[in-house]
């Protein structure tokens, strides 16, 4: 990386892309919700049961997902019940399945248990295995070392400190 | 994704790679801290006006992200100064670009401003923008339904509730 950030301290990040996702998917427990959103759940008590968070937590998430578009509330109805809500994930929440999965490559390169990992993504169509690569749009494999950052659209120049 | 999402309570997530991340990186401040640090930042007060972060939780984020090993500590000296430390991004640090890169996507696409996002990172070779995409590893291009979860060599059954 270099160009833009020979003079970081020119430029502001107080629009960065990153912070913004970062105030809707930026705890622990909401990405672990979203987990299990991207594994199937789609009842509180299922999200409650697997993604080892406490329930008000979990009730607090699934509040804030939906209302920042992630997740949609659903109704269905049991035989004999009440009208109650499922959650599933938007649009906007199954785009954040490239995040999920670079957490996932991370860990499994760097944090697994010597057994390796629980589970594995494969591509359903070769069953080779799937990540979330650094990839340009022509095609090419990136490396950190090959990334340049320029000023986007939206570039703020920092005020005054 | 289908297969093992049969039946989701039949296995346990206690050592999910994603927890495990997450355990390390999973709050706003210590993303927005990785995030200068990607962009050059070694020193504190570099951080501390940088990431959008206060003061004492950039202190804790750089010294857990040490202890975690993402960064290293470095020691540095200014002519007639005692000596400082610096921070630098480890192997295992710098392996969280992919990370950033998903969460940087993700709000370039859903959640900047009408004007654009800030900042674009291209590929140093052929000036491409460069994303995380998700890429199986015979080179195919996956969607989210092109996903099939499978045990890995990790895999845990649910303990009976």
């Amino acid at each position: 990386m270099n160009d833009l950030l020979r003079d970081r301290d020119a430029w502001s990040m107080e629009n960065c892309s990153i912070a913004r996702t970062l105030e809707m998917i930026g705890t622990r427990s909401a990405m672990l919700v979203l987990r299990e959103a991207f594994f199937g759940a789609h009842r509180f008590d299922d999200f409650a049961r697997r993604a080892g968070v406490a329930e008000p937590a979990v009730a607090a998430r699934l509040k804030e997902l939906t209302a920042d578009g992630l997740l949609e509330r659903v109704p269905y109805r049991e035989p004999g019940q009440r009208t109650r809500y499922e959650y599933r994930l938007t649009a906007r929440g199954r785009a954040l399945l490239p995040v999920i999965t670079a957490l996932r490559d991370w860990g499994d390169a760097w944090a697994a248990d010597p057994a390796g990992p629980p589970i594995e993504a494969v591509h359903r169509h070769c069953h080779a295995p799937v990540r979330a690569r650094l990839v340009c749009d022509k095609g090419h494999d990136v490396t950190p070392d090959e990334l340049t950052i320029q000023a986007g659209p939206g570039l703020i120049e920092a005020r005054p400190k």
